[in-house]
């Protein structure tokens, strides 16, 4: 056996532990009752142990020292990831990691109570221990993979695209935002906007047809199980994916674009390259490419025109209501300024992440102090959208990302909303009948257009050299700011 | 840190680690769709190769050689059954323990259509294969644990009691069984029989009910959960316990008697001595302990006049059907010779096990050949019940156990069925009211009483020293008979 081969089976074996731990994470969310809380906490910690032991272990890095690259390019790309993977686990000492486990589970905790009460204060001494440990894990980081500081976390969650890729890309839609915001907001005060009739929608009629619309979509139940969780996620296994969503009984809509958004996420996972599955190469190619796979389907074809018509009448033979296609495109594509990423439009969302993407590169740099963070927010806040949150709760102290340690994540959910529309534009161009199947509620054409373009090629290639190849040019929010436009002025 | 807790700590990082494959394994059975079940299979195969590699790595051989018996009594009966455990796993040769999984494998496989067919020469020539293997592996374990053959595999099932005490018990028991059984025959044809209404009751009524009897019957639902699945089963962990069952719309008492049963083990389960949690002194006493804890609620409590007159009317709301505690107790309380085990009434049971209990130990002395086995079979059914098998489908072949490699477990059925009564002859002794309290569908004196005297025990006591200090005496098939005269003659 190579050395290679040998390489390709540890990583088999951290992968497949690495699937029991989402499969019970899966069920921590959607199953264990609130007693088996503690016992959970302990299962997981064993196999994040045993697989983080198994990525060190001095065995692996003999392979390593004596592999060469193999000649194959998926091969080659498979050695390169595993070697980033083990950089990435060895390079850190064990006692940065822990101050820093430590620290993030601290922040997290004391952010729990902090945020309902909107006192930064409180949280930000934790919030200075993790924004200095997550800079020295950084600049490690970094130097082992020969990026920079932020480059290294932004890598962590989405490989092959920079800060400094991303800088002009969000400054361009930010000088778009500042024209077209307005506009589209006079058009919607100019129109009447039809309201959807009042519920109750019945829980288990919204789960009936979430699950019928999952599957239509293309989700393969044979692979799959949809249940219900506080928050809506896509877990489990490519052979096994288990996506989770909730219902309102007075609001079908959340539930609706919950479960299609998750389809999305399983749709990519259950169609990754079965010849390489449990190897890097064979994963998804990272949350900013995932999250495009959640939103082609969501926001791109489920809110378009042509789902909608086809969704109106099912809906309203299903809840036995009037809902029209027209109530349906103004609940679902409403504008509006507001404080809250999570509850934000598609076109003001990413200003929520421009301004996160800003201010995490000023924390990492050093540039900006964890105490100056409410104001810098705010100003950044009302120079992006024209309102000032009037207290840290509506502000800084919204999100759990930095609480947490989760430094370079935000870019990954605005790369994937305008990754969504420059794919949509691409598999319009290659489809020409594609509106026409979607007024069917047939989503195959699409899928097997993302099936050729994204997700047959694993991680094989980084997010802009995904898009290239199946667009024709690397990242470009032109395609997104045309299907704002399109859809709101 | 001394070399005893070196291990405890050992010990309980895999006892963490099976907890998560326990978890899994009802995944698998009451959740996966079937597309994940190849995935899933690799899954349990690395938590169990894990599990393996840490109670036979090296470190764990020093620390027992360097270890010396605590004084605690508790603790130095850890430390033996640690060592026991250790035995069992280092004392096998790997290719052995390869073998023997391989044969077991291709023999239940091949079982599976050699069953429906009737077809034992099918299967016979696997079956021998994996008698060999089971024999070389019982010689071995019992030169490393000191005891015989078959004692070995009996003790790996239940640990406390020898084939040399149960062969005296279960003579005792055919004496019984040939007088009593046409005596109880008799009195059924004397009497007539009211049945129960016919159905349909809805599953979901079923399951209701279900849950409600078993919430009821002591089991603490913020650690539990139950769910479907093909056949009924208590998994999961002392603190997050997963029950299983199905339910016919036709016949509710399958159900009903299901989940009592699984109630009883899961009972068990969430009060073993926390103190002891994840040790191996901490965990149930054994198979024949846990069976009795199952049966003391299915077959003695549920099952007695008082409780019976509780659940009609109870029932009988429930279905709005007219169901009576006399049709209840003619269907509950019928007693019959029948050819299969699983379907067989309380009193017949120990016939089908007596015979696979002398029929396997005839096997792993080599006295029985594997090809003289239908005949053996036939032969010796016969001889107990008084009635032959028309074919080995509902003969030898009727069992996965001996064709999956589980040689030595039939016992423990039997023992958990005199266990219950005898354990149930104490209970009454000691509180005498506690049929009335049956008759108000009350079970916690009893379930306290068991709490008590058997569940804090964990496995701190092997079976026949549980029952001597919980009843005064070892095993005896006296308060069994006596539970059945009482209830048939």
């Amino acid at each position: 056996m190579t050395a290679y081969n040998r390489l390709t089976a540890t990583f088999a074996r951290i992968a497949t532990l690495n699937e029991a731990a989402s499969v019970l994470s899966w069920d921590a969310a959607a199953m264990m009752p609130d007693g088996g809380a503690d016992a959970r906490g302990e299962q997981m910690a064993i196999l994040a142990g045993l697989s983080h032991e198994l990525l060190t272990a001095p065995q692996l890095a003999e392979d390593f020292a004596q592999a060469e690259s193999p000649n194959d390019a998926w091969h080659a790309t498979n050695f390169a990831l595993m070697r980033d993977a083990h950089k990435r686990a060895t390079s850190l000492p064990q006692d940065l990691v822990e101050a820093s486990s430590r620290a993030n589970s601290k922040c997290e905790t004391i952010w729990r109570t902090a945020r309902p009460a909107s006192d930064f204060a409180a949280v930000r001494e934790a919030l200075v221990e993790v924004v200095n440990l997550t800079r020295q894990s950084a600049v490690i980081l970094g130097e082992a993979l020969g990026t920079s500081p932020y480059d290294a976390l932004l890598s962590g969650y989405q490989r092959g695209i920079t800060a400094a890729e991303l800088a002009p890309v969000f400054a361009n839609y930010e000088k778009f935002l500042a024209t077209a915001l307005p506009q589209a907001e006079a058009k919607q005060r100019a129109n009447p906007a039809p309201r959807l009739p009042p519920g109750p929608y019945p829980q288990e009629v919204q789960e009936k047809i979430c699950r019928r619309l999952s599957e239509a979509a293309g989700l393969d139940y044979h692979h799959a199980r949809l249940d219900r969780s506080a928050h809506p996620f896509c877990g489990g296994t490519p052979t096994d994916v288990r996506i989770t969503n909730r219902y309102d009984e007075n609001d079908f809509c959340a539930a609706l674009m919950g479960v299609l958004h998750e389809t999305g996420h399983g749709i990519y996972e259950q169609n990754l390259p079965p010849n390489f599955r449990r190897q890097p190469v064979g994963e998804a190619a990272g949350m900013a490419a995932h999250e495009s796979q959640s939103l082609i389907i969501e926001m791109q074809t489920v809110r378009s025109d042509a789902y909608l018509t086809y969704l109106a009448p099912l809906l309203a033979a299903a809840f036995d209501k009037p809902i029209t296609a027209a109530a349906l495109k103004s609940r679902l594509r409403h504008v509006e300024r507001s404080f809250i990423r999570v509850e934000a439009d598609e076109m003001t969302y990413p200003a929520h992440v421009i301004l996160r993407f800003r201010l995490e590169q000023a924390l990492i740099s050093g540039d900006l102090a964890v105490a100056d963070l409410p104001g810098a927010w705010n100003e950044g806040f009302s120079k992006l959208l024209g309102i000032t949150p009037p207290d840290d709760r509506r502000g800084c102290l919204q999100d759990i990302h930095w609480h947490a340690g989760l430094i370079g994540y935000f870019p990954t959910y605005t790369l994937g909303a305008m990754g969504a529309a420059q794919l949509m534009a691409a598999a319009r161009r290659a489809i020409t009948t594609l509106d026409a199947s979607f007024a069917q509620g047939d989503l195959s054409p699409l899928k097997a257009w993302l099936n050729q373009n994204i997700h047959s090629h694993g991680a094989s290639l980084g997010f802009n050299e995904l898009l290239r190849r199946a667009t024709g040019e690397a990242l470009n929010p032109t395609a997104f700011e045309a299907h704002l436009t399109a859809r709101y002025l």
